[in-house]
């Protein structure tokens, strides 16, 4: 079985942890890692571009969301698979399926697209629940965790040092938000605290703000999703269908984007999100084993 | 879209329910129900053959697993897809797997095997659990719920007029036997209850056997599960998930069996663990408003 060459794009929280899942994965090899940011750790060889690395078959773009669709065609006009995490749901997510399904049956390369734990095995769990439970109601409550886009748009608040948001879930699908300062000036606090409020990213939710020292103390990875169904088959009403995972939040997406960076090896060309892809395919070895020792 | 003409093999606890999930599903008919015993349900045409039915694109068989080995084969050399619920995990999955691969191959049609919540939609869960924490422990709890296979053995025992047997959960994947009897001559119970505690489906387990007057007051279809993984990704080493079903379990079976009766219609000819099946397919639909919805 030839083995599975990846490279990382980016590494940041999840870049980093990517390339730690790579070293555990039994059948793939870390082809390097491509930062433009300067970067110095010796454990791994960074390069400033792809073209700089030898036969990369699958690229693990741990980027953001917005630069995923100018990066990823670029890496598939190159004969590289993508894999990556966006999670803006909706609209943007069936768009780029179509874009980078273009690209990459043009190149015979496949991509698979949201591959997170949500949107990514999240989405999974939602379609097996319609599939045990077809009429119903799924709840998807998140956290307690922090947010990173929420977290972003605090600190983008004029007279701000640092910020960082919690997701807080409040039941039933509801979130409220908790979120932490440290200002340039303490008088200016509760201006501060309004804008936030009445912040875009914020002005639906229930949001407490909250003046520290030291925002950084404060910063934890860790994070949380409680999935419940409510559901109906045939003539029983009263099925009930819960998922519960607390997680390091980047180890776990960065985990999920390395298990589809195999299956990517194993698809038609083409572009996916992870609920089109067989999960046994997500893991490594023998088929006929996987289904003797887990069905 | 054409609809597809399901019918069910079998008019049991499953297939019946199974009936009522053909009904609630938006792009399937129901051709009818296949049953050698005398069945007199003016709700639903049962025949004694599927000569006797017309253009059936998928069958359903709600029949023993120890049966399936036999029928399948027929129906696939009708043309028919298979759909069934066989339940010996290991080397049995794993050798009808094969089995009915040649079948569907040669017929051009699609078998689905160990379609039901456990195996199942629990192995693709088991699965996903392992794609997003490849190392560590997985314990499946079962019950509390009635199983079928230690009931069928419970009755099995002379001098038994009727038995229910529960499994009961302790933890950490180990299962307790709770066994109902109603017997012939209650002074012979000591001796019944020694009988059962010998048999191969309990030697293992610690068993409770209570002697009661009507077995049959105590019958309930109400089953669960737990599934928890304590598992690593990357560097972090903390990572916990957990699915918990509480399911009515004939209706929670057929359901899963008639979602892959509709995914069987999508796959290329062969024969398929669920765990090997895109799970949007499962689903009506087009795929591209699911995703947009769902993912």
């Amino acid at each position: 079985m030839k083995r599975i060459r990846v490279c990382v794009v980016g590494y940041g929280n999840v870049g980093q942890e990517a390339v730690e899942c790579i070293k555990h994965a039994p059948d793939m090899d870390l082809a390097g890692v491509v930062e433009i940011v300067d970067v110095d750790d010796p454990k791994v060889p960074v390069v400033k571009h792809v073209d700089c690395l030898e036969d990369v078959d699958v690229a693990i773009l741990a980027i953001p969301s917005r630069a995923v669709p100018k990066v990823a065609p670029e890496y598939l006009a190159k004969g590289i698979n993508t894999v990556d995490g966006f999670d803006i749901h909706g609209d943007s997510m069936v768009s780029l399926r179509k874009q980078l399904d273009e690209c990459a049956k043009q190149s015979g390369r496949t991509a698979v697209i949201g591959a997170g734990w949500d949107p990514g095995t999240d989405s999974v769990i939602r379609m097996l629940f319609m599939a045990i439970a077809p009429q119903g109601i799924t709840y998807t409550n998140f956290g307690p965790g922090m947010s990173m886009g929420h977290s972003v748009a605090a600190r983008a608040i004029p007279g701000m040092k640092d910020a960082i948001s919690l997701t807080l879930p409040v039941g039933y699908g509801q979130h409220k938000r908790d979120v932490y300062v440290e200002v340039e000036d303490p008088a200016q606090f509760d201006e501060i605290a309004q804008k936030i409020k009445e912040d875009p990213y914020f002005v639906n939710d229930s949001t407490r703000v909250t003046l520290v020292d030291d925002v950084g103390k404060l910063k934890v990875m860790g994070h949380g999703v409680l999935i419940e169904r409510m559901g109906a088959s045939g003539s029983a009403h009263n099925q009930r269908l819960e998922l519960k995972m607390i997680l390091s939040n980047p180890s776990a997406t960065a985990q999920v984007m390395v298990s589809a960076a195999r299956a990517s090896t194993r698809l038609e060309p083409g572009c996916y999100a992870l609920a089109e892809i067989p999960p046994i395919d997500l893991l490594p070895g023998d088929r006929e084993n996987l289904i003797h020792d887990l069905v």
